[in-house]
């Protein structure tokens, strides 16, 4: 494939510096869009609906019909890893996800072999968009990392700031670092899948990375995420990989060097000479406010303009710092691909 | 009065490099304490508690009998200002605060002069504690600082991350802007006082400063740290004055550079080479996790004395990240106080 031919996205992702940043969106698939509110509706249950290859395709394609994006992610949960392992997973309507019992590690670690045949339906997904999305886009498959995907199975669903899995993590070490090593290898098992599927680029979520002290990041979030990476590289797989650890504030400088990643995710909070500082070192994503996307106006405009100004003159891939919000007008979003799109060409 | 006679936190903060860090813990008068839990009984209303003078000196100076600590802080609510400018303001058994609706900003504004007549017994509190005191121990004053008093005023309560406080930021500045104004200036009078009767010390706490982009988080949090932190010198105040930024991760560097004040306070999050770097600047204090206070046992000796060993070479303040937990072991308390006023003499 010639440079030109290749998806903007992998360019960055090789450190390539572009007349103008790829753009994809978290969350770009969801429910600010009309087409999957009415997609969402034909399936009762959220799980069934991820794990249907035809629902999920279709939702994944649909913001790219929308909008000029650079790259489709693929319709997924995070939670689908826990389900697979065997931990019960539903979502309550208009509540978070709620999950059962925490199960042995043992028992986790039985049904690694098992779990991929859960998991397989993902790969259908990933191979039935990869056949329709235009070669130009990227296709993302992704996984949540393992310690955000630990303190949903240790804390039984979303929680205000995950105590109880923190607390875990520091009065019985032994147990989470067990648990950890498991999700390392289930992940590393699906990342792999994936990228046997279709995926051009994957992304791991570590979206509950706040409040950790630095040895204890160290230990449950930089070292897995390099062990993944690891395993990863060890099995053949190319495919550039996306870290990020939203939250980690200062952190996120350890974690670009040691954790293995290809380009780091940036959360709102990044600060722009942050960011220039770690493009010395590999690609970064990020990181405008969703609260500012749903807002829109003249504020948004600037903001883009000045995302662009700071680090499109380094390796980047322009994002939100976190996923599009469900009363995010459209609009709003065809503004910001509008003007990162038209960046290049009026410099 | 000489050096030597000078409370240890004064001297730390004043930038010297001491052969043991002073050291004193958010929230060391509190419900870990039996004798806490027997006198906050007596009150039926924690407010009343806050705003009768003689039960918060009693509150205040429980810990400085139990603990060798180097500073006491006054015990009171960062959510008087709130109620001393006409909003009300009331807690519910076991759960957090609860805010009536949020009054115009002219209104606020004219409760201003009055406010301070509420918040006068605060200044009594302050008062009877310097006098009972022994003078090598410091005495804090402290407020809430104006964004996060903002969120609690705009949310109505505690909420799981600000969304309508930012969103409002972000939809409405101007009235935001005209809040924040208003704080500034309710804070500034209320330290004053503060100072003026017997604290040796301010603290600033800005608790919810995690989630806001770096363009917000300078309008929001930095600026108005430096405009109360320039009105207090204006007054003549000369009290040193700690910044409490709590989750703000890299964007605490240009806070340090830019909020004038004399020490910044660092979350759990805070790496240590990025603590080592503010040193050069300013003095440090922090950031032991309250998660591991409560765990105990070696891995808390270790954590304490790898933070004795990373910050007090230059000037630093042994404390938390962040409060102490209700059902800390009092005894976990003791241990930390020893191992840091052990410290110098052990090198």
């Amino acid at each position: 494939m010639t440079d030109a031919a290749k998806p903007l996205l992998l360019r960055a992702l090789a450190g390539e510096v572009l007349p103008r940043p790829p753009i994809w969106l978290m969350r770009q698939a969801g429910r600010y869009l009309p087409e999957y509110r009415e997609l969402r509706s034909r399936a009762k249950d959220f799980i069934r609906f991820c794990l249907s290859p035809d629902m999920a395709a279709e939702a994944t394609l649909q913001p790219m019909r929308r909008f000029p994006l650079d790259a489709a992610i693929v319709f997924a949960d995070i939670l689908l890893i826990p389900l697979a392992l065997g931990q019960k997973v539903w979502f309550e309507e208009g509540e978070g996800p709620r999950l059962g019992p925490l199960p042995k590690v043992a028992d986790l670690r039985l049904a690694l072999d098992g779990a991929l045949a859960l998991l397989a339906t993902v790969g259908e997904t990933l191979a039935d968009v990869r056949e329709e999305l235009e070669p130009h886009r990227a296709l993302i498959g992704f996984a949540g990392a393992p310690w955000t995907v630990a303190t949903y199975m240790i804390e039984g669903g979303s929680s205000r700031d995950r105590s109880k899995a923190r607390a875990l993590a520091v009065s019985d070490p032994g147990q989470v670092d067990a648990l950890i090593e498991v999700l390392v290898e289930a992940t590393a098992r699906y990342l792999e899948l994936q990228a046997a599927s279709g995926a051009d680029v994957l992304k791991l979520f570590d979206s509950w990375t706040d409040l950790l002290p630095e040895d204890e990041f160290e230990r449950l979030v930089t070292q897995p995420h390099a062990r993944i990476v690891a395993r990863l590289r060890q099995a053949g797989v190319t495919q550039p990989v996306i870290g990020f650890p939203r939250g980690c504030g200062a952190l996120v400088e350890g974690y670009a060097e040691r954790a293995g990643v290809d380009a780091v995710a940036l959360d709102v909070q990044a600060p722009f000479a942050l960011g220039q500082r770690l493009q010395r070192r590999l690609t970064i994503q990020g990181a405008l406010d969703p609260l500012l996307l749903r807002a829109g106006g003249e504020a948004l405009d600037r903001r883009v303009r000045s995302m662009l100004e700071a680090w499109s003159p380094g390796p980047y891939v322009f994002n939100l710092g976190h996923g599009i919000l469900p009363d995010t007008p459209p609009a709003n979003v065809a503004r910001v691909v509008e003007l990162v799109t038209g960046f290049g060409a009026s410099r």
